[in-house]
C-alpha cells in the first residue's frame, strides 16, 4: 500500500441557489478517494453506519480503492447539511450529525500500515492522530483540518502539525489558525509551526505553495458551470497527493505538477453535484485538462 | 510620440487602517504615467487646477513624461477622498470633487496625435471619446472605466467599447457591465461588446486576459505589506501597456509578458502611499521582481 487516507465518508444534504440533494455521498475520505484514484491505489480507513448504502463502497472498489479499513458500526452514518449562497463562496452549515463518527478510533489495517504517502483527511485531530500513530515510517504525511478544530482542539491540532509534512487549509483557516490576515504573512506562520510545506487554498482565486524549497502560486482552472462546490478541497488534496504518490517524489518540480493535477481534479469536483463528475472523469481528461491549465499559466 | 495617455491628475485624500494622508498625487493619468514611465516615454493629456503643486508636474518629467498635454484651468484640481477597511479589499468613496475635471474636454498637442499605443484611463465615456476622435489611426487603444459610468453612461460606454482594442475591468465593473456574476462568463460577456482583448483584475487574486487568440492567468504577485491600493490598477495598466508600446508588439506571447509587467509594477504601487514607490522603483528592480514572479507561477 503506497497512499492511504483517513478521514469521514458521510451523507450529505446540500442546498445550492439551483437543487437540493439529500443523502448524497460526501465524506472527506470519500472525495479525496474518488479524486486520488485516478492516479494511483488508495486505502481508505474511515467508519460507516449500517444505514450507508453498500452499493457506494462497491463504487469506491470499481475505482480501485482498497475499503478494507472501512469499519461497519451500529448507528447511523455521519451526516452534513448546508447551503450554498448565490456567489458560491458563502457556505452555511445547516446541521451536522456525527452518528458512528462520534466514538469511532480508526484502526489501520494490517496491509496498510506501511503506507509511503498519508492524508489526514479533515476529522478530529485525535482521530488523526490516532491513524497517524499507527502508520510505520511514512514518507510524506499530509494534514487537513478546519475552523471547528482550529477552535475547540487548538493545542491537540499544534502537537499534530509538528508531525506531519504538508497540511492544506483555506484562507479562512489559516488566517484562524495564525491570526495573520495577510495570507503570505499566514503561510510562514503555519510553516513556523513545523510542517515542510502549506498548501494554502483560496477556491475560485486558485490555490499557492510554500516550504522552504518551493514558492508556487497558480490560478483555479477557470470553471464557468459551478453545480455543486462540496468537497473540492478534498478533491484538490486527492489529485495532489494521488500523483505524488504515483511519481513517488516530493521534489520541487513534482509538487508544483501536482498543484496543477489538484486544481484540475478540483475543478472537475464542482461541476457536478457530489461525486458526480468525479466518479466520471478519467485520466484522459484530467490530462487534457492540466495541458489547458498549464497553456492558461504558462508562456 | 508612441504612448499616450488620456485621464485625471488629481489630489487624494486617502485613510488606511494605519495611516491618512491628504493632497497626496493620485488621479489615474499620474500613477499611468509613472508606471508606464519605466518601459516608455509617455505622452500625458490631462487637467489641473491652479491650486495643483507644480512640482510634481516636474517629477512626471523627471520621469520621462512628456506634460505638454496637460492644461492648466481657473479652478481647483480634481479631488478623491476614500478609506480602506482592514481586508484592503473594501474601499469607501467618501468624496468627489470634479473641480476643474467637470467641464474640460481634453485636446490632444499635435505632436500626440500619431501615438500608436493609447490608454484612455478612467474619465467619463464623453471625454474617453472626444481624445480618441483626435489620434490618428493608432494601433492599439486600451480603456478603462468604472461602475459610475456603467451606471450613468452605459450607451456612450458601450459605444466607446466597439472603438477599442481592449478593455480593463475590475470583477466588479465586469459584473455590472454584464450582469454575469461567473468572472469567464462576464469576460466573455465583454468580448461580445466588440474589443480583442478583456483584461479581469481581480486584485489581491491576481488578473486575467481572454481574447481571440489568448487566454491567460496570473495570481498576483505576493505582497506582505500593504500600505495603499490606490492606483494599483492604473498601474497595472501602465505596466501593461509601457511593456507593449516599448516592444511595439501585441501578440500573444508580448502580452503574457505584459501581463506579469503589469501584475509587478502593482505591486510596487500598493507598497506605499500615492506613487511614493512607483517613483522609488526602476527598471532593474522590476525586472527582479518579474524574475521573482515567474518563478512563482511556472515551472
Amino acid at each position: 500500500m503506497s497512499l492511504l487516507v483517513i478521514g469521514t465518508l458521510a451523507l450529505d444534504k446540500v442546498e445550492t441557489p439551483y437543487e437540493a440533494r439529500d443523502e448524497a455521498l460526501g465524506g472527506s475520505a470519500t472525495f479525496f478517494c474518488f479524486a486520488a484514484s485516478n492516479f494511483h491505489q488508495v486505502g481508505l480507513v474511515g467508519v460507516i453506519g449500517d444505514d450507508f448504502p453498500m452499493g457506494e463502497i462497491a463504487k469506491l472498489e470499481a475505482h480501485g480503492v482498497d475499503t478494507r479499513g472501512v469499519e461497519k458500526a451500529a448507528g447511523k452514518t455521519f451526516r452534513w447539511a448546508g447551503r450554498y449562497e448565490a456567489d458560491w463562496n458563502t457556505r452555511t452549515t445547516l446541521d451536522t450529525q456525527l452518528g458512528v463518527f462520534e466514538n469511532w478510533m480508526p484502526t489501520v489495517p494490517d496491509e496498510m500500515t506501511n503506507a509511503r504517502f498519508v492524508f489526514l483527511a479533515n476529522a478530529a485531530p485525535a482521530v488523526q492522530s490516532a491513524a497517524l500513530d499507527q502508520c510505520e515510517n511514512p514518507e510524506f504525511v499530509m494534514l487537513d483540518t478546519m475552523n471547528l478544530w482550529i477552535d475547540i482542539a487548538r493545542d491537540e491540532l499544534l502537537a499534530l502539525i509538528r508531525r506531519v509534512d504538508g497540511i492544506v487549509l483555506n484562507d479562512e483557516e489559516a488566517r484562524m489558525l495564525t491570526g495573520q490576515r495577510n495570507l503570505i504573512k499566514a503561510a510562514r506562520a503555519v510553516l513556523a509551526l513545523g510542517p515542510k510545506y502549506v498548501i494554502l487554498k483560496k477556491g475560485e482565486h486558485g490555490a499557492f505553495l510554500v516550504g522552504k524549497d518551493v514558492h508556487f502560486s497558480l490560478p483555479a482552472y477557470p470553471v464557468d458551470n459551478v453545480v455543486d462546490p462540496t468537497g473540492a478541497g478534498d478533491s484538490f488534496a486527492g489529485g495532489f497527493m494521488g500523483y505524488i504518490s504515483a511519481a513517488r517524489n516530493t521534489d520541487p518540480l513534482t509538487l508544483k505538477r501536482a498543484m496543477l493535477y489538484g486544481t484540475v481534479t478540483a475543478s472537475f469536483c464542482v461541476q457536478g453535484f457530489s461525486v458526480e463528475e468525479l466518479v466520471r472523469h478519467d485520466r484522459g481528461r484530467v490530462e487534457a485538462r492540466f495541458n489547458e491549465l498549464l497553456s492558461i499559466t504558462s508562456f
